[in-house]
């Protein structure tokens, strides 16, 4: 069976969570605290050198690591990645966006919020919130014409996009200016076999 | 004819001119001095609206962004892109590693030291430059024994990597330490085809 290192919290975690559930793939789901160090033992850095989760273990033990290649895996031949070569490669452009435009400022900032570190943190997060506006206004104009990221249908883009998105206000992000964002994640909500990010 | 929206000292630009010259494609190169705003014009902006280079346009006038997205559309079914789904996936693992853990703080740290910045962001230089060799040390590992970094072949992995890692020097890096990476740079200066980052 697949096993999926993960950690409930975490958004990058839920993209891999969520296409399992809506691929109806059984798996093993491994719970590592990464506030309190789980990701850098020796037994995991062997798993993934980086010391980061989401991992995927296959059956054959491969394990691969980055939340969008291995939505990337386990998509493909899916409804969920389109076969256009144009339209696939405007997915990935979405995904490494959403990993350098997006995360680093809109993720982190839930982050610190989260564990504690809002105070200790005040500096960094006051220089990364308008990087996390600018990205969702990026997001609310192409939206503004579409209903999913790419080629009219929900993918693997949209996903990406929804985990942490979804959970920005926990970051102190508004979203009440990027309508065309919050019409967009009430459509990805609403697909068939959509769960939450606190579902296991 | 393709167009590629550049800027000649960036990496992620030299990712998609390299892999256009080893395919043997043309492509006409617009030059945008990206230090002056060059893509933050209007015009640019309907290009690609997050404002960054690289930018492909295809022949019917698409435009494609984020350079590994766009090595991806080109290198997809030629010889730089395996055809196995595991290996796929891993060269997507090294791509997103790339944008996440490496180019933040090798090309980043490269960039103000390029720019003159170097005594305004000295604060941030130092708390990124850790990071930067941190993310040297991944690579070393996984190169200890590896000729590249998927499947015992040259991809665009290796492209995608190698654009930054060959010049981090420019932003203080020492890559002494790091023999598994540098004889891994001397592989891929000697594949067929290859220019150097100035080669507009």
């Amino acid at each position: 069976m697949l096993k999926l290192y993960d950690f409930l919290e975490s958004g990058n975690g839920y993209k891999v969570r969520l296409l399992l559930h809506q691929l109806g793939l059984d798996f093993e789901r491994i719970e590592l605290d990464i506030v309190r160090g789980a990701t850098r033992t020796p037994e995991f850095l062997a798993r993934n050198p980086n010391g980061r989760i989401p991992v995927l273990e296959l059956e054959d033990g491969t394990h691969l690591a980055e939340s969008n290649a291995i939505q990337w895996y386990l998509a493909d031949g899916t409804a969920f990645l389109p076969r256009d070569p144009v339209e696939r490669a405007q997915v990935l452009q979405w995904m490494f966006f959403e990993q350098y435009s997006h995360e680093p400022y809109i993720a982190t900032v839930r982050f610190w919020m989260h564990t504690g570190a809002a105070d200790e943190k005040a500096a960094e997060i006051a220089a990364r919130r308008p990087r996390g506006v600018e990205a969702l206004r990026v997001m609310d104009g192409h939206l503004a014409s579409r209903a999913f990221f790419v080629g009219g249908r929900y993918s693997i883009a949209d996903i990406a996009l929804y985990a942490y998105t979804h959970v920005a206000h926990e970051g102190g992000f508004d979203l009440t200016p990027h309508r065309h964002v919050r019409a967009w994640l009430d459509r990805v909500r609403g697909q068939p076999g959509h769960v939450p990010i606190s579902a296991a």
